[in-house]
């Protein structure tokens, strides 16, 4: 990484790209025009370095000049700047000038090598300037939040400038990642300047505690990972069929009855504490309490939620999914939402409404008595949709919006404005994205970033070669895609190997959400990504190799 | 597993084999028949126990009465029983009782509840007898060693009877997965009765530190879960065109040169640790040293031993495989190998010889000389043949023997009655195998077990089902198939995803190697594996899930 000053003249980052693919439908007759930046290259890419050095996600803007300054680590220091409407009173960015100054110094081998040359410039410090009124330091982030922020680097001082903390965090890990250490253990950073804000205002990554229990330390450390990758929302896809770990207050034995074991839930103190954690890092946490499929674990612990199912006159004894006639259920799930809304402080709830299996639905006599007299006798989607819209305005009346899978839309439930649909199903999601947008919703891109589907050799090529915005409709319609996810479900995850699994591929996918359009080039995003992954190795994130190769200070760190 | 002791009567061990298909062309006219063990099942299975336990790989007969016995941790000892013909000095034993005892009793949460009630009947000690005069203690293990052992549970004393120190670890591991845990920490074992011995002598896993550099504590954590599984062959791909790790003591230049850096070298002292760690658990440590392709970083550190390759005629500064016409390569090779089998105890070395590009030797106008002088113009495959013969001739003359991929048989190499051909090639290996044993060589079959090639879902089983006997020949033609490997190549892999890659998928491979022929009740398999996969994880191997699921034990261990 120290050879990045050897080689590079003052670069923009959308020089880099040149190979974005035209799509072949991407504007509609009628549209307003896009303007799409110029793209021209004016270096040779060299092999094993980028001229954007190991800046992952590629920012906006980046304008590296070849001046080198020395950073002295005894000397060196993140502060409030002057003017800054944050101050020492922000524990959220005390705290992350706690953490990167430790992320930036704390793995050298050479600590405290403090000696700059009289001839040396020198970095001091990198001054946080907040510059709007209200700072939002004791905010959660929300789909709104203002992640945008400059960052000026130029001797003695740096200055980071952001109108929220959430821009300050994102430009901390940008100022985090220009820093190199060269073998003695110097540190150094080139004179630069960059403008960065985010392509897509939800990037996310979920997780499955159902399938098998995340302890709570690997979802803390996923959440460290996601903030080196700017991913801002944690979708917690928290109970399934398998398993319920949530432990309600409301309904205790849920979790008592319907977890793995005793040791394998998240008690009230567990979820604020995650809550809290992605928040200082400026994460969304959505939770997922995916009905009416996906159940079987509620019903051990909550008598009568679950459809019993029937052969000929008498039930099995086994049960389906929710059982949406009875108003016995409407009235759990409303204390139960009510309780989810109180412990998770976003404004939105994922619903779920995925694969909902009707066999048992139709073998239970009173269920079909129930759909004669609606006068939906036979139409199973049609009782799925009678479920989840009283779910959607219940969540609603709550104060909280929505996210449900692809199947709630498809199924024509009337879903809310501020409903999202998340599309999921691998096969024609333009197609879906499309009819979904022009009905006027938003919508998140889950799709093609299936993460627990593994294969041999480098895939993440594919993920990264996603164009999320490939799909027809004019730019109103594509402003309604929010962002995207990359999903690691639980089946064949848990703790020995979600974070080889999950980095460095959705590392793809977090410069997908965040990075311009054009940023496509496969072999600098190679060279970036591959010294990301060392850096994240360094970090304690053990993120798996992308091909042959070493990273500097691996064998000491592992 | 607490739950074994109320479900079984005496069951043995072939009786779970009742799946075993029939193989097509097994059978050659004028072969002597084998006999086939008896198989029927005389309980249903249940789901989620299987009436062996945790046992894997199954012994060849399990005899487990209902009777449990109490081991309390502080009176139970592993000691050296009367006749045997080892004893305190002998330090392999040693070693392992400690070990035995700490996986049987140190991940206890309830530490040393030795409460026994007087009602309940109590095991105080297991005695391990060698039987045959030369316990084989200081030596190392090798192709011929004798693994087979004994043992018999039964109050108040276990006995362990081995010929050899080497069936003795092999008891140890089995002693160790008949005790249970309950929930209150409170330690039993089974009245029980095992004979066993492997149905194939090689049973190898291949580790590649070219590609990527292993750490040692790596190596030396895989050896423990090879020990865990019954293998008894560490196949140590240790250098590639990538990297050359080895640190020679005579051509110290090439790892100074070929390493990644200096931190990525394994030094004298690390490769005798991994030696010795390994004979300690009764695996033989095989280096390979791959020649002449797959040679790239030797001509870092060598000058003159790779090939120069030609553009017209002229050199193009690149260079190809290993140069076979210069009497200086010979030099150099035997020099290195002298040291390779000084270094090395086993009996036998690796000498690759796969994938060789003829591209460049085709350029180079010397070799096309020096192939016109020799009658081979234009037959590279002569011409590798030339060399490899050389180089095997070499290795006899150092005492050592050979084991070669299998394109050397293919290329029609002279090979010595001792030579090892590996099977590798996925395409047709069951006529691969028939080839090479029909000319009567051993052979080790690695082609269905790439490890690396990853997929979704439970691939285990795909690995479980292969019969390495089912290739055309007669009994004395199989018996020459030594056994197999599970092969873990480095493109992909490396210290952090290493043991979560290659466990449990690996212990596939080795009830495979390991177990009667008609052990193959996929069933039955997965709930053992799954508890396998458990105390791996409790003995500190991140082994990964088999599918949906939890351990008692994780979260507190991980």
């Amino acid at each position: 990484m120290e050879r990045l000053g050897l080689l590079l003249l003052w670069v923009c980052a959308a020089l880099v790209a040149s190979s974005s693919r035209p799509s072949p439908h991407a504007e509609a007759p009628g549209c307003a025009s896009e303007t799409v930046p110029l793209s021209f290259l004016t270096e040779e890419m060299q092999l094993g370095t980028s001229p954007f050095g190991s800046l992952w996600p590629l920012p906006r803007s980046v304008r590296l000049s070849p001046g080198r300054l020395h950073l002295a680590p005894r000397r060196f220091q993140i502060v409030h700047g002057s003017g800054s409407s944050a101050g020492p009173s922000c524990s959220l960015l005390q705290d992350a000038f706690r953490r990167y100054y430790e992320y930036i110094f704390g793995y050298s081998r050479g600590h405290h090598y403090d000696k700059t040359l009289p001839s040396e410039a020198e970095l001091t410090s990198l001054q946080v300037i907040i510059t709007s009124e209200d700072p939002e330091c004791d905010k959660y982030p929300d789909i709104t939040s203002d992640e945008a922020y400059q960052l000026q680097v130029s001797e003695p001082t740096a200055v980071l400038q952001a109108g929220k903390v959430w821009g300050a965090l994102r430009g901390l890990e940008t100022f985090s990642q220009l820093i190199t250490e060269d073998e003695y253990g110097s540190f150094s950073i080139n004179v630069s300047e960059i403008i960065d804000s985010p392509r897509f205002a939800y990037r996310g990554i979920l997780i499955d505690t159902s399938r098998h229990f995340l302890p709570l330390k690997t979802i803390l450390s996923t959440l460290d990972a996601m903030s080196f990758n700017k991913f801002n929302v944690l979708h917690w896809h928290i109970v399934d069929d398998q398993s319920f770990p949530y432990q309600s207050v409301t309904f205790p034995e849920l979790s008592a009855q319907g977890a793995y074991s005793q040791n394998h839930v998240y008690a009230p103190t567990d979820v604020r504490l995650v809550i809290e954690y992605a928040r200082s890092r400026g994460i969304r946490v959505i939770p997922e309490f995916d009905t009416p499929g996906h159940t079987q674990s509620w019903g051990k612990g909550q008598n009568g939620v679950l459809t019993p199912c029937y052969n000929g006159k008498h039930p099995t004894g086994t049960y389906g999914p929710v059982n949406p006639i009875l108003n016995s259920t409407y009235d759990f799930m409303l204390k139960l939402f009510k309780e989810i809304g109180t412990v998770f402080p976003d404004d939105y709830i994922h619903l779920g409404g995925d694969e909902v299996d009707f066999s048992c639905w139709k073998s239970n006599p009173n269920i079909t008595d129930f759909m004669k007299k609606q006068g939906i006798w036979f139409t199973y989607p049609k009782l799925e949709s009678y479920y989840i819209e009283k779910i959607l305005d219940m969540v609603s009346f709550l104060k909280k919006k929505s996210i449900v899978w692809q199947e709630v839309f498809d199924n024509g439930v009337k879903l809310l404005p501020d409903t999202i649909v998340e599309v999921w199903i691998g096969f024609l999601y333009q197609e879906e994205l499309r009819k979904v947008t022009s009905a006027g919703h938003r919508a998140i891109l889950a799709a093609p970033w299936y993460l627990d589907i593994i294969s041999y050799g480098q895939d993440w090529k594919k993920y990264y070669s996603v164009e999320p915005q490939d799909f027809f409709g004019c730019k109103s319609k594509k402003d309604l895609l929010l962002g995207g996810e990359a999903c690691l479900w639980g089946e064949y995850v848990d703790a020995t190997n979600l974070a080889a699994r999950l980095w460095p591929r959705a590392s793809a996918v977090a410069e997908r959400l965040w990075s311009e359009k054009n940023v496509t080039d496969i072999a600098d995003a190679y060279n970036r990504l591959a010294e990301h992954r060392c850096r994240m190795l360094r970090r304690g994130i053990p993120a798996q190799p992308l091909f042959v190769g070493y990273c500097r200070h691996e064998g000491t760190d592992q």
